[in-house]
């Protein structure tokens, strides 16, 4: 695993292309409000049982397409010896299939640039946000269903001789989602070839991507995702001090770039991490039973929408879409709805010139193993202010009482706009005091993004929140 | 990842000691043969329904234990689009909790040496097998009922300080075991810690092991898959090129040692092995939903035993067993007993100097997750007879009509006793002939023992079948 890799030096040479002759920031940020304003977009809700194409299903009460495809929302029963909560039901969305998130690249003027487009999707805040090249489900790249093929699909499907320079499994929100995953996956064409761009599309490198990661829902959750996978190779102690005393870096990027790189520094080896996650593992069940949506306890329809009896977390909601200016498409579609923003944000400290995230193990009713590696504070759909949430979440005063000079990355982020209306997460990346503690509780543990890196590659291990801070992370 | 690790040291002396003063391979055989002679055990077939404590669920004719607990024999219908087969039904196991298999190690004259057992299980081909130091379900290591407390617990349950080695979650047979997973664990005591050893326990060195894995139905298989986990650590060619000039190693044993500890060379890197992984999973489905034993079709009741129309693949059968001495203990409980002898077999073959293993993607109905590494060959409960195998067996051949010389090991082994009656696989690891050739199908990749020894250690990667015969490399 340690050999250079030509690959993982063209991810970090466009890593650190914050600007590009090609397109810079500022025209992207007027390329995106021209097609704001060029389109028109409506999306206004309606009952659910209103819905076009779309039913309650007679005996489960589930919600579904006509068709039988596309996706379903049903009820699940979750039965767990983890935290507060040791038994609930909630309705989730149901799509049981791996869909294709598909980016590609090209050098262009000797730096790799990433394809990608400006989509508008119903649940979008913005309208308009920036999405990978390909946003597929399996029908689309399968050809399963004849239909529109989308564009680009055939330099992800085979028929297109390119070079995979990623290609991973990665989970959606197990909060909302039972068990779903998308391929991850990044191609490089060649320099030579000549791709006819639609309007609506661009080249960008990664440092344009970071930098853009900065603003609110600019860049979609599948963006991010897919990034957030990029390694950039791992090195000794000795080659990069090296480095970085030829290119006189900060202390603080000279730390951030040892956590990125160096595979010799870090407080908790491999081993003892995975003996970590091995553990909590053994010690926590995680039973899913499916139910009829119908007869979900504390949720309930009320000829719009379901919601909770408390009004709390989300609701289930059903639209009408319309987008385009001359040919407008039109179609409805069951969405969810959070009731409050939620906050992610990863605490970072430096360990032996090393900066360090914690990183929390989570339980989520929608995971495939149990657990996975979270953000430090995740609450996506309680109320974080102080004294008013459910339970007293570890590590939140930090994160909500951060000096100005502790963060390093805040924005609000939406998630995928497919599927959920609206959804605002504040992202954060906090520097911890410098007394703070070392020895956390038994669920979180200190790691490298080295180390997180590795984790990604595997399968079901880093869960989207944790995957979509660590792409914010710019050197 | 690539630090020297004392503990990598330590683990590799004790695989190159194939024979310990403390006890000898020859002393060893002897003391099996005497713990079998000592102990009489009964296991005798009786109908299902004559089991006591264990019934016919009045609903959905499952077999289950009258308390609810311990494990179950359910149906469950199967629908994927992988392999010849795209939709069945059967009889699987539900063991819905994570076992714990433990192995205390300690220095003894200086070489790391591990604390077995002579195990007998009612399943057990030879009656005793050597089994790991503990053997616990998780109602024993988290003592949520009471009962007896297995010995060693305290070593592995946080209650005494010890030094874990290795920690990792690793899957059952997913023929068989709707996703069951076991805790795999080793750890080390002081040197000084002056253990008390029943008669039954013994030390032997990691080499020891090895060898007796050679021996017929000898090491059970916990035992095999705890030793599977083990890695030896990552060095560059240089190093180990050093190396072997110094030990004068034969040029098997040099390509092999490269194999086990190079991490510079290889057909297929990291990266393209995941996304072999992730276009596998990405493509094929499986779908898994629990129906009633009693409407499982083509499989019927007969009396007896639970057996497939055309009597293939395997029986559930019940069983009394009877097992002591003085003290006799005595219980009844299902079992699985399969139909024909299977073969398990890796071909492997050098390139670039390092040996390299042909691995299978395969899917099987108990899997967590879709696909696991497997064997070049597995065929558990097909006829692999030539002729007479319902479904051609790529590779079959190449196994079978292996010369003497291409053989580097050819054992029996058991699964595990506690659950399988007498159930015996041919284990091979088989050299390929010169003119095998390099290409091979989608679902093949060549890697090598580094590359495997990596995969082992995050979750659901090697299945049972693999980890097995990883196990029996010996240097």
């Amino acid at each position: 695993m340690n050999k250079i890799r030509k690959t993982d030096i063209d991810f970090f040479e466009s890593a650190l292309a914050k600007d590009s002759d090609v397109i810079s920031i500022s025209h992207i940020l007027e390329w995106i409000k021209m097609i704001k304003k060029e389109v028109n977009s409506r999306v206004e809700q309606i009952p659910i049982e209103k819905m076009r194409l779309w039913k309650f299903d007679d005996i489960t009460g589930n919600i579904v397409h006509e068709s039988g495809r596309f996706f379903s929302i049903e009820g699940i029963r979750v039965e767990t010896n983890w935290g507060n909560v040791l038994r609930w039901e909630q309705p989730i969305i149901n799509q049981p299939e791996i869909g294709l998130l598909g980016l590609i690249t090209k050098k262009i003027n000797g730096i790799l640039h990433f394809l990608v487009q400006a989509k508008i999707e119903p649940g979008n805040l913005n309208v308009v946000q920036i999405s990978p090249t390909l946003q597929a489900t399996k029908s689309n790249y399968t050809r399963v269903h004849k239909g529109k093929i989308p564009a680009f699909l055939e330099y992800f499907n085979g028929d297109k001789s390119v070079k995979i320079l990623l290609d991973q499994l990665q989970s959606e929100q197990g909060a909302r989602f039972l068990r779903k995953r998308n391929r991850n996956i990044i191609v490089e064409i060649s320099e030579k070839e000549d791709l006819h761009i639609p309007n609506n599309f661009i080249w960008v490198t990664l440092g344009q991507l970071k930098e853009l990661i900065k603003y609110d829902n600019m860049i979609n959750m599948d963006t991010r995702t897919v990034i957030s996978g990029i390694s950039f190779g791992s090195y000794g102690t000795d080659t990069l001090e090296y480095f970085s005393a030829l290119s006189n870096l900060k202390l603080h990027n000279k730390n951030l770039m040892h956590s990125m790189l160096n595979n010799e520094i870090f407080l908790n080896d491999f081993d003892r991490i995975i003996s970590w996650i091995t553990n909590l593992k053994s010690r926590f069940d995680l039973n899913v039973i499916h139910i009829p949506l119908r007869s979900v306890n504390d949720w309930k329809y009320d000829g719009l929408s379901i919601n909770h009896k408390d009004k709390k977390y989300f609701s289930v909601i059903g639209v009408k879409v319309e987008i385009g200016n001359r040919e407008v498409i039109s179609w409805d579609q069951p969405m969810v709805r959070s009731i409050q923003e939620g906050i992610l944000a990863f605490i970072v400290k430096p360990f032996n010139g090393v900066y360090h995230f914690l990183v929390q193990a989570k339980l989520e009713a929608g995971n495939l193993d149990i657990l996975e590696l979270a953000p430090t504070v995740q609450c996506l759909t309680g109320n974080y202010r102080i004294g008013q949430n459910e339970f007293s979440v570890p590590f939140l005063d930090d994160v909500l009482n951060a000096k100005e000079d502790q963060i390093w990355y805040s924005a609000l982020q939406s998630e995928e706009g497919g599927r959920f209306y609206k959804e605002n997460n504040r992202n954060m990346i906090i520097e911890a005091r410098s007394d703070f503690p070392t020895e956390v509780p038994d669920n979180y543990c200190w790691m490298t993004l080295n180390q997180l890196s590795t984790f990604i590659k595997f399968n079901n291990y880093l869960n989207i929140a944790a995957r979509s801070l660590i792409s914010a992370v710019s050197f």
